[in-house]
């Protein structure tokens, strides 16, 4: 099957945001490529939700990159990769004051890294990511300028920009409430009830309910009327 | 042991260049934690000597990320991972023009964001490059305006810069001929003989002799009148 659409590198965790991003760029025309990460995070079911996502919305292509961790030990000092509690029953205020203990260093930066080089690869000169500025304010590498500044990077990096082709860096949600981004993902047709959040699952893969992502879902879903169909 | 000198990260291929960046980096007064890759180059061999010259320096680190290519199969098509052939027997003109065909996409991007995850896990400031805009001119990602940006884009990517740390490229190679390089490296005390630097090398890890990066070293080993003593 060939297409005469554009294609795009779109990163997909398999949570409420990428999947939305990833139906956005569908949407924009983009013939979507996604890419995947496997980091040693707890929730390596997030990946299982990435293929149900990928399929559902139907992906020219998906890739999981398996990021080896074992030469890097550190990298498991934050929450999200296992040797620290992840924080539970955090009210908004809270949730908004400082940089999460999830979070994970150059955790973006290397993900857009290797987006880059598949994007080079393929021959794509748009990458889409769902990074989002107001629900994890504290992560600084979801800012619109770190964002702007690796666009800048990426457009002296590579062969493709050298020969003048030039990237974009798209990050659709980035000023979105939740509220916002789950209407438009239900307008153009995401299943969320494929999408995965949860910072720390259970064994058989169920949602905490718990962590700032489960409850910052949990608003968004309440406050649209309606329960949360995730994992 | 416990060291006083400031920490810095330092890429170190176990090529000529890296090696030599490491010994500044140690001479500047830099504890060095050395940072190598596995990218299913056909140069393993490589890592090997990254391995000797790691203990030749004394560094206080050392780390191989394996990256996963499986995910990324069409890495494959740059002539150093594998599926093209590398180049022989071209004059210095010749190498000098264009993009080599050695070119991977993205790699010295995806190289410092790691080096960048290194830096913030063990509080380093400063990460070293071995990148030199002579002899590779071709290479996008050798070019200083690439590094600067990189290290912009550093500078808002990471919770150490958010609370005020700065972090610094420091690429001393970049503007130096290759037998500057070398000559620095000897007063330093590098045992080049334990560096490699072939993209050919034969099953036994021996240099080809005739590629574009063992043709560099020979001529300036020749214009130094000594032998190159690399394997």
């Amino acid at each position: 099957m060939s297409s005469n659409r554009p294609a795009a590198v779109v990163l997909l965790s398999g949570g409420l945001d990428s999947a939305t991003t990833l139906a956005i760029a569908s949407d924009e025309g983009y013939d979507c490529h996604a890419l995947s990460f496997s980091y040693g995070q707890r929730h390596e079911i997030e990946l299982a939700a990435a293929d149900r996502v990928a399929r559902q919305l139907d992906v020219r292509s998906h890739r999981t990159v398996r990021i080896d961790v074992d030469g890097f030990d550190d990298l498991s000092t934050s929450a999200l990769t296992g040797h620290q509690r992840v924080p539970k029953d955090r009210d908004a205020t809270q949730r908004e004051n400082g940089i999460p203990s999830t979070y994970v260093p150059a955790r973006n930066t290397i993900f857009l890294s290797y987006g880059l080089a598949l994007a080079e690869l393929i021959g794509a000169r748009d990458m889409f990511i769902g990074a989002n500025a107001v629900d994890y304010s504290g992560y600084p590498d979801c800012r619109p300028a770190y964002l702007s500044a690796f666009e800048r990077m990426a457009n002296l990096a590579t062969k493709a920009a050298v020969e003048g082709a030039t990237i974009r860096i798209h990050a659709p949600l980035i000023d979105w409430p939740k509220t916002k981004i789950i209407r438009k993902g239900l307008d153009l047709g995401v299943d969320y009830g494929q999408t995965h959040s949860c910072y720390d699952p259970d064994p058989e893969g169920r949602a905490c309910g718990r962590c700032d992502s489960c409850l910052i879902r949990r608003d968004a879903f309440a406050a649209l009327g309606m329960p949360d169909p995730g994992r």
